[in-house]
């Protein structure tokens, strides 16, 4: 309900552009989603062309959306929860601000009315298939991520801000975001057992600092069949001092958490770039890995990506003599054919293609790490074809390429693999994936 | 002479645009670069309306550039070399393909006509302040990048064409760039005694894979003043073996080569992302840091700051009662004072300006990272002066902002430090400069 509303109301619609609860609004209007669209103010008539309702005049609508002061929440869902089947309350300023006693009024209405709450003090929810954005970021800051099949889970709200925004910057295709804030009503393993038998949902993510409750939570994972991604905060002494102090969440001991992260087989990344490099891996390949190939057309972001293989406990293939033999015949003698297989700085798109095509047929390799020097002449804008024809095949790749001027405009083209930076992030993506 | 030359031969100057010559002579022909520059091809008088010089009618020239294959390079060279001071061989085909008896030709003209050799088998050299680039790298790949005072050094010639990109990239203030290749004449320890005595030269970048000579490196290096960033890369058994196979060179044992650069007092790294970065703190600030503070406007964001500098050794600074007193007056109610200092998601660039100012006075803090999640409403390009403020100051600061729509926006004008993409970035920087 709370991602499949036919209809919402904003609570909250300032004449002010600028205020949340008109960004809210002005996102749901701008926005293609199919339901109907409710402005409340009861104080106004009529904003920006859009007929505003109050809260008398307001019909029934599935979904509330509150941007307004926490004892207006409180107050407003006092009249019009019988109207309304959920809310979401994006405002703060109630447990986390020792206002328990609104939390307590909030239980009762929601007992009274069987209203569903989801926060408060959150980010709130969002749907790619039905384009429903009920947050307030507004369009001039960040775009709807291009349509997928990740679900991410996170109580911190500006945390989902900026991976909704990084998606969308890497092209991570999402299904649906959840920012759940406080917990009063509505939990972290209630909504990881949503996305868990969510036929849209192929992958979740989970940013997590403290959880909940454990003991439900390993419940509903092992219930689950989806590969989970989770980026654990709080895991240093300083961490889970800042972790306590920002969400209230005791994060507890990172041993037993990755213990129990081991146990359900859920795969564990403790920054925000292999989360979201990840996330992005694993809605193409399922596949673990133990040994990898690389690919290069410079020998030393070969050997970079060699240490940094080692370094994060990943085997570099031993390429069969055959195929070793096979390279050599086609290519020219300056080319090393061992793993890393190195086409020097002459290196064109089909080099790379034929050297990739034979590393996919080798059964040692279980991924390919394909290093992308665009500043060298011969290595052309026909490497987005070579790569667009292997990112389909069983085999997860990764692209190294490092940011420059034409390898900008390149990279912008290649789509549907994770690219990075440099080889290290490489390694590291392929270590949490490890066998 | 090689970085100042007052006129440049190029020897290669093919009427096929693609050759590598032919974009040598492009390169220099389309730049600033002040002194005389003559193509050299003995089969043309002109060229895209360009006149060209023969063997014999070249005049005497400062530096020839020598981008044909290598036998011809020899017996060009013989024809020629008293009319050069210098000569930067380009083309490989030398020692690293077995063939000595080049080198040996080599080492007797430049004995014979005292004419000193760069190279073989290299990218060249860069010097952004007389726009010199003698590299084959086409200006359609790669841009020069911004003029500035750091240096760089490297063997391996795509690892430079990279390093010169991503510096564009970043904004990395370049002086000069030596690719040197198979070194027959001219060493590593060389140009690193050249860039420690070259006035123009502030902070030294060095990638290396093994040393021609280890003993004579630290003679230079302990003579030199200036700070060294060294990426070591062929660190690990895997990466030894891909370093051997790349450029011949024995990568030695990592944990002496960590001995000898400790003792030398320079920093080290591990991967590109950090070299580039450190190289651009240092061209700014040359402090050792011990503890650091932060200023964030996610609390997820400020957790994840505080786990990875644990992780890499940086203290969180514990900050004074005046501090937080002085602070709490300042900002509403819900901004967390400690270290994190939290600024919660309403931050705007007044309140930064605010937290950065405190910090800046306090004694406990070194350095400080300043995490903007521009996805927030309120926090508006404003913080592109806010940060020009304290750019100049004497504690080194690094700025976190998720790649994004806007961000991307407003990252672009933030110029003069470093910008990472993640919390976990900055602090792995901030390790490589610890006291």
């Amino acid at each position: 309900m709370f991602f499949n509303p036919k209809s919402v109301a904003v609570f909250g619609v300032s004449r002010k552009l600028e205020k949340p609860g008109r960004t809210v609004f002005e996102n749901l209007m701008n926005s293609d989603f199919p339901g109907k669209i409710y402005g409340v103010n009861p104080n106004a008539k009529e904003i920006n062309g859009h007929k505003i309702f109050s809260l008398k005049n307001l019909p029934e609508v599935d979904l509330g959306i509150f941007v307004i002061p926490a004892e207006a929440v409180v107050k407003t869902l006092k009249e019009v929860a019988h109207k309304l089947k959920g809310a979401v309350i994006l405002s703060g300023g109630f447990g986390e601000s020792n206002r328990e006693d609104l939390d307590n009024e909030l239980k009762k209405i929601s007992d009274k009315f069987g209203i569903e709450i989801w926060g408060p003090n959150c980010l709130g929810v969002l749907n790619t298939k039905n384009d429903l954005n009920a947050t307030f970021l507004p369009l001039s800051r960040v775009r709807m991520p291009p349509k997928g099949r990740v679900s991410i889970l996170s109580q911190s709200g500006a945390t989902v801000a900026s991976i909704l925004d990084w998606a969308g910057n890497i092209g991570l295709g999402i299904s649906k975001i959840a920012s759940y804030g406080n917990q009063l009503l509505i939990s972290d393993y209630e909504i990881l057992d949503y996305f868990m038998n969510d036929p849209e949902t192929e992958v979740i993510g989970f940013y997590v600092e403290g959880l909940k409750d454990g003991r439900k939570l390993i419940e509903v994972a092992k219930r689950g069949k989806k590969p989970v991604i989770v980026f654990k905060a709080g895991i240093t002494t300083q961490g889970i001092k800042a972790a306590k102090s920002h969400t209230g969440a005791m994060a507890g001991n990172f041993k037993v958490f990755k213990g129990v992260v081991k146990q359900l087989e859920w795969e564990i990344v403790t920054n925000m770039e292999d989360f979201l490099q990840v996330l992005k891996l694993r809605s193409i390949w399922k596949t673990k890995v133990k040994k990898a190939g690389i690919v290069t057309c410079g020998g030393g972001f070969g050997v970079m990506a060699s240490d940094t293989l080692e370094k994060y406990g990943i085997e570099l293939s031993t390429l069969s003599d055959n195929l070793q033999k096979n390279l050599i015949s086609k290519f020219p003698k300056r080319v090393s054919v061992s793993n890393p297989i190195d086409l020097t700085g002459d290196a064109t798109p089909e080099m790379f293609d034929e050297a990739i095509s034979a590393l996919m047929k080798e059964s040692e390799v279980d991924a390919i790490i394909i290093i992308l020097l665009l500043q060298l002449p011969k290595l052309t804008e026909g490497i987005v074809k070579v790569i667009d024809k292997f990112k389909k095949g069983k085999k997860p790749i990764i692209v190294v390429s490092p940011p420059g001027f034409y390898a900008s405009k390149v990279n912008e083209q290649i789509k549907g693999v994770p690219i990075v930076a440099s080889p290290n992030r490489a390694s590291k993506i392929l270590s949490v994936i490890k066998l």
